[in-house]
């Protein structure tokens, strides 16, 4: 950490600070330059980040060296990591997540429906939401309990893994019982007691990236689940605000080799509401691909005209396996695998 | 809502989109334009919000009239609406809430050394966080309930209202025992259950604006804690995300006159979030106040380089008195009431 | 266009209204709701688009249907456009422009020694800066007419098409001597004059999308070029402004898509400029031709530590052939070809 | 300046970083910690900014301590600029630029319609665009000389100062023959050229903030003027990008005082294009003299209707009155001066 003083810093300021410094175990360097002084923190930067130094006085700016987040940093452990789904699939080291359902979960009729033929395509894990994040306390919020029901028996019948989104700490245990991994959404990427209470599970995490969240946000809450003691988080880029409102979000694919510099969690990207429209969904799914993601996910429907949430961003069965067929290509190019959902 | 259609969409894709509407018992106009045939769709636009119309073949895009709130719309209720805090102090309909305090609850001398000072000053409710919500694991989370209670004790003794931030559905019921007011941060502004859960308690809610909402976005999360049956919403504007990192959000204090002309609920600013500096806070507390909100919330320290949070950004004592004398001086220019904490 | 009225609009405000529609050869139809009063507004939107209707009593929004270009646009030009940038190299129709070079042009040694290696490994046009729009008035500011003159001569004895940016209206007659086409870039996209000036040359004009553009926004920049005479307009999207600063900008893959959705001009990615970030360009550089781009456009410096400007950001000339042999390997998968420069 | 170094970096590497800086005459100062190896650069930054030391092997990021603008900075610089505009009206240094006018020269008539009602109201500089930035080449682009003619004979007639926007480096000399003072629009905040131009002059510059530009980029493009040898700069906030698109940019008022803690330049705020909405430019007016800004400009239309551009974001002259006279109760409540234009 650098510590920079005003260009009017006094002697007595900077003793200050040298001894508050002492105080914390760190060993501060005094540079003295022409136009300003530098003071620099050699140590913990954790004792220091938590330190008030800007507040103290003559202080200009404090500027970070090292980044804030440990266990899921490449220091910490430099091989990409690699989790179990289930069924057969692991996601990370060169395996990726196809990832593909509809936005809610309906009836059970239509999920199969949409699952048999995503599986078919090659998805596999099998989404769907039964807790749904909306805008409007008025529009549809899921089927609740009876949902995670719905997903779990098509998840057996097909053998595929599930994975359904929780919202709250309270639904943790229930979600739990039902599903193959968790969903953290957008939304809730900085609730940071739903991340500590998914962190004391067994269950991959997948964790949305928020819509405002810079990639060392989306770090540090993926480090609130690490620490609470859950390795297998998977981290996943679903575009962020912009100001182009010809897109539903903006999807910022250069995270992907970004954030592999520097740390080895998988990532998944979701062009679905990256960009909130069906005729921009497959060249993203293949530059996703091609930009080294860990996987793609994708909402799908059979029945557009009759979904109860975000219809007119899904691709149709056919669309899903078209786009498949050609990130199966793609796959190949680049030496990664589609595991096979399938049978004990 | 219009409907416009792509320039090739045939004769069966309108009638199967009139029929569609007509199902819903809505009135469908099919415009014929000689580059687009457009539908305009009269009636309760909440039975189409929830259609996916863009879903239907035919369709380009799908125009929505009519704001997506109710409870928080001017077309409600038309005058400005005004809560009671306790200790008399009554926020909006010309009435301005002063809020102050610490961003941590450390220890009730502290706490009672800052709220003697900002009340002395002439703050109104008193401000102070039991439960932090921070980026990082690693930092200092708050004294929870033991904070709550020093909160309690602190607000008694000199009949100040206070105001802690509540984070998690579980924690409402213990916040509602000790504090006079919730405050929703801007990490959990779509936390829908949270909201949920808080419009169902008889104490006044601060929401905080998200980073990345828009101001149609603020008011649904309004309407989430309206429609849950608590009519005491005050928002709160803390900035925004931007991409000049000179400041630490962007304030958008165009935000007040832009909620004003179509909603009811009263405005606070907090420029301590907005700017992250304390040089900043002053000039942006003036302004809010000749922009016409109906309150301001600053962080204020007594010892900052003690403080166990943001110390940084916090006003001194000192610094706050000086900055509320020239609110008052603009209070009276604007017609505008501070009400006075006081005893029953 | 749909004029939408307030709720309390008179139907003198209305009628007032479509008489100035009437006067403007337009053809209002009037939609009387129960809430809301709409006029829907037939003909030629230019027209309309000029008219203050915003500015009328009674009026709360103004909502535009067709696209505001139409020269860029797929109505006026189905089939994808296809430019000669000189030495058998076509831009467009599955033609993938392989820009590469450094920065600036320092001198002719160097640039020659760049060229050769990026010929080498597959590039088809030389880029170089011979006028540097730089921030700071303290910076390089490139070496002028002296620098395009050691562009052309390396472009001829390599037999290579050269691409240079100009800056100025009183440059144009200048780099149209020595140039094979025009860059504008980024800071200039806006710059109208300048549009129009190299939109009566016949050379291909490569136009770069600002930090702050909308699609929307670049487009109607191509439309002033497209509209003073020239069809040769390339777009180039090199990244816009966001709130990470981990990166240098932000890469909006999403446009390819969504530009080709309605437009027919080629589009060139930048990834040196969008990421500032040598270990990011490889992998945006193969996500842009699996977006479905028309060429990559990367800075290459064989000696980084010397060069005058954005040396940082440079790839070495190993590590542009390697990614460029990963770019062939895609382009095949995806049935493009690589123009290869040569002697006429 | 500081240099990071890889947490790998090797002798070899240090050494070579040391000896470049060494030959560039500046005094490197080596920390080794446990975790990183930090170079303190002390010295001319303009020397290092040149350097590409990013592009150093074993270099992880290069941080600059020293603001990179030189002539705009308090340091120096103390006291706050003042300059004249003739016809008695100077700007900064506790007197008010109160620039009003409609966004283009439609003919005399009207200009010296809107001009009588505003200077009658208290504004004191004119304002009236000859040569308009149009997103669209189909739109109307000004009037040019017949403009600025125009603008010319109704400032001569009211004993007014005039500005109008300049273009194009072509343009100044016309310009200068015409108009009291030049106005760099937004767009233009990085033509490069333009600024040396107008540079060159001995006319007051108002210099608009680009859409994306930050604070410390402003005011590198001031710093080109100010290089150039004029040190008459006025910089205009009116509003950046963003992601809500309930108004037409958001306007930035916390700028004021971050730039007044550095540079001495006066500020003036321009709600009309900053918001794009009449029914929030008058709040906006009001927070922007409380902020401290050095001025407002205001587009005024007595005939919004058949206004050629913007007419929708006009205020009525009544409306400007009324607001001019609660700025006028503001800027004696901070003790500024709003000269009155008058005769010589």
């Amino acid at each position: 950490m650098i510590i920079v003083l005003k260009p009017d810093a006094t002697d007595e300021q900077i003793d200050h600070i040298v001894e508050k410094l002492d105080d914390l175990n760190l060993r501060p360097e005094v540079s003295r330059g022409i136009k300003r002084t530098l003071i620099g923190v050699i140590g913990e930067e954790d004792v220091i980040r938590n330190a008030p130094l800007r507040a103290f006085p003559g202080v200009e700016d404090v500027m970070p060296i090292l980044k804030p987040y440990k266990l899921a940093s490449r220091e910490f452990q430099q091989e990409d990591s690699e989790f179990n789904f289930g069924h057969g699939v692991k996601v990370g080291g060169g395996n990726l997540a196809m990832i593909a359902g509809p936005c809610a979960i309906e009836n059970e009729e239509v999920l199969l429906e949409i699952a048999r033929e995503v599986k078919a395509a090659g998805a596999n894990i099998l989404r769907g939401g039964a807790f749904k994040p909306r805008t409007s306390p008025y529009s549809f919020q899921g089927l609740g309990k009876e949902g995670l029901k719905i997903l779990r028996a098509v998840g057996d019948e097909l053998q595929m893994p599930v994975i359904t989104e929780v919202m709250d700490p309270r639904q943790v245990e229930l979600v739990d019982k039902y599903s193959d991994a968790f969903q953290i959404g957008a939304r809730n990427m900085q609730n940071f007691n739903l991340l500590s209470e998914v962190g004391q599970t067994h269950r991959p995490v997948m964790l949305k990236r928020g819509m405002s969240a810079t990639v060392n946000d989306l770090l540090m809450s993926a480090e609130y689940i690490l620490a609470a003691g859950n390795k297998e988080v998977v981290l996943c880029e679903r575009g962020i605000r912009s100001f182009d409102s010809s897109t539903r979000n903006l999807l910022d694919l250069a995270m992907v080799p970004n954030v592999k510099g520097n740390c080895h969690l998988p990532i998944v990207i979701d062009p679905s509401h990256a960009t909130g429209r069906p005729d921009l969904i497959p060249s993203m799914a293949l530059a996703s691909i091609a930009a080294g993601a860990d996987g793609v996910h994708i909402e799908v429907h059979s029945r557009p005209e009759e979904a109860m949430s975000d219809g007119q961003q899904a691709l149709l069965p056919d669309q899903y396996a078209e786009v498949m067929q050609q990130m199966k290509t793609l796959a190949e190019v680049f030496h990664k695998t589609i595991p096979e959902a399938r049978g004990a």
